[in-house]
């Protein structure tokens, strides 16, 4: 980890620097998937299958009697372990429905808003090295408390044509609609243009490699909307003295497991501190199973000196972290004045695991400092609000003249005669 | 305008397809513009703005000696109803704001979600043959009552290098903190990179042309938020023999205004009331200032005929409109079922251009079907929604071991370790 004293206020875009990745190369292989599945459907989501995962599909669609079969599969304790997750994930987010905002702007003039589902969404869950059914916990439920209709999961078969388990457990135990055994680009493809198995959906979730995230972007230009830009996963941690070196530690090591673009920040007031902590992950890393990993993106990673809490939060503000853990004696400070984070967690006993995995937030967050302008995922993510007005006779004879005078300024006559004629009808 | 009765489901793709733009060809210039600002700042956009708008700036930005004098050239009646509408769209918009979220999931595990705003924002407000005012009223005040820090305006100058007085005024009166004489896609490109005069902003709002548009979709690949891809403005009115057949004409026309690629539908169990609707949409069409841009919209323009409200609904759903006026008996059926609409307008005496200018609600809203799962333009979209969490000794022993066995269960070691090691400080 590289260690920096007191940065200079004009070396902090350069010191916060994310890893990047480029993506224009594979642009034109996402096109080509998007276009032979827009016109071939299954065919080609067959064709693509086999191409890319090594794989023969003999249905795209899970059985009932798979789901039945992989839920024997899962240890008790486990499924256990899933449940309490899934109620408190539950709880956080069907605290955050929100009811309708009814106000008379004006004697006669009612309006109101409202949030309703968006009808259809799409989940994908990478499968490969890790089987992310902790993903689903995140995305379906409050898919479902939010009431969409449909929820349509894709995920990638591994080389016998089957979806791990744990993934089809979760995703039936959540109300998932239908599973499908499609991964990557054309998973995306096939949820943006719709195939005779695979439904058409308004809106896609959840993460994915490259080809995903640059699948996802395209999918945008053809009408879908996307949860949020996707990036390498990231945390920063501000610490003091009262600290637990070793806890910190474990924390950073657990977000650089992730993947070797991962990136981890340690931002203190205490030199000691930074030491200690440097030592302990050193120390720790060695007994990670996935310690390649985690060497990689500790090697992109800092520990960051500052005079001070204010220059700390000022830095911490201007990164915009997806994850930040505060350990420090006067945490009021940042958790009042923390701008752009995408989740905080606070305090010694607080890992950034108990987020990702079963405390109730939600793990899917914006990364790469989009924390600056986004939502992490929440119910309101699979919601639109819309506006609704009604006017009485008396109303719009209270607000007719101002429409009047304002479309008349802006030279949209007929938007005026639309007031005047109900205007005169009520003379 | 088009008369189609009963139309089959499988043709409703087809009939409710929208007027479509090609924009590929432009991508190239824009691309070419962001380029030049990014390195070269307030240089390239004064030289932009010389080339297309034809006028050589002195400063970019909008000095308070402007704002003073463009004040008194607005007429008070013109300011008065300027302020109504204010006022009803901050009581409006004041209302939507959510108080933190908290709920303790678990005994011991605090989880809460605040909204915070988005730091800087940049409003773009098209000059060109309407002074779009009112759009600044939509824009800013949210932006304000969201807490934003920077709010700056950009909008093109007229030959003289001035902008309208109307936009002058409306931006100082709702606390807009940086008026700058920019349009196009200079100005886009200057609020994604920042240059000596007008500040980089986090996320863009407002209207434009098809440059515009391509210029905010390729400004969200720099890292930069969008409020909604944007699309011709349209209007669904479902009337029955209860409508005012003249009050309907007008509503359509007030859209039909707006450009030639607008588009306006009237679906209805009534085949009398289709008539008179037609009849009277000719009457009044030659009486508009705007009559050219009007006839051409309702050339692209359908009147549905359909045999029960169920089918009407359904093919509302299908269609997603940005405006949906409801003039029927039984109201309370479209108002409840709607699943798919940008804001709807409730009775005879609810013009949709109440909505546009003084009513209250925003008329910033999704166009070309992204009402099925885009917000319009409300508070929460100049806010980002964070979570926050606090857990206890005892919170993370009652929940540690679901997240250890769900952690190993995905292969992350290191997450599990990080609760490992605290509940073993606890022992």
């Amino acid at each position: 980890m590289k260690k920096i004293y007191n940065p200079k206020k004009d070396t902090w875009s350069k010191l916060l620097e994310r890893p990047t990745q480029t993506v224009a190369d594979i642009e034109e292989t996402v096109l080509s998937v998007f276009n032979e599945i827009k016109t071939e459907g299954d065919f080609a989501v067959k064709r693509y299958t086999k191409k890319f995962d090594k794989v023969t599909l003999k249905n795209i669609l899970v059985s009932q009697n798979e789901i039945e079969e992989a839920s024997k599969l899962i240890s008790e304790e486990l499924k256990k372990a899933i449940r309490i997750a899934k109620s408190n994930i539950e709880k956080f987010h069907a605290a955050q429905k929100t009811d309708k905002i009814f106000v008379e702007t004006t004697n006669g003039v009612s309006c109101w808003q409202e949030k309703r589902p968006i009808q259809k969404v799409g989940l994908y869950i990478p499968g490969g090295t890790a089987p992310l059914f902790s993903t689903i916990l995140m995305l379906a439920v409050p898919a479902n408390l939010a009431g969409c209709k449909e929820i349509v999961l894709c995920s990638p078969p591994n080389k016998e044509g089957n979806i791990d388990p744990a993934i089809l457990y979760t995703a039936n135990l959540c109300g998932v609609t239908r599973i499908c055994k499609v991964g990557g680009i054309q998973a995306i493809a096939a949820m943006t243009f719709g195939t005779e198995s695979i439904p058409q959906v308004y809106k896609i979730f959840g993460p994915g490699n490259q080809f995903v995230t640059v699948a996802k972007q395209l999918a945008t230009k053809f009408g879908v909307a996307i949860d949020m830009p996707a990036g390498p996963s990231e945390l920063l941690v501000v610490a003091d003295d009262t600290a637990n070196a070793a806890f910190v530690a474990s924390d950073l090591l657990s977000q650089a497991e992730h993947g070797k673009d991962s990136q981890v920040i340690l931002v203190s007031t205490s030199k000691e501190l930074i030491d200690t902590v440097e030592k302990e992950v050193e120390k720790q890393l060695l007994a990670l199973p996935r310690k390649e990993i985690a060497t990689a993106a500790i090697a992109n990673s800092k520990l960051i000196y500052v005079e001070n809490d204010q220059e700390a939060l000022e830095i911490i503000n201007e990164y915009g972290p997806e994850h930040f853990i505060v350990c420090v004696a006067n945490e009021d400070f940042y958790v009042e004045n923390i701008a752009n984070a995408g989740s905080v967690f606070i305090g010694n006993y607080t890992p950034e695991s108990a987020g990702d995995y079963a405390s109730g937030t939600n793990h899917t967050l914006p990364t790469n400092g989009y924390a600056k302008q986004y939502s992490g995922v929440n119910l309101d993510s699979f919601m639109k609000s819309m506006t609704f007005q009604k006017i009485s006779e008396k109303g719009i004879q209270n607000i007719g003249n101002a429409i009047e005078l304002m479309a008349a300024a802006e030279g949209l006559q007929a938007h005026k005669n639309a007031v005047t004629l109900r205007l005169e009808s009520l003379k």
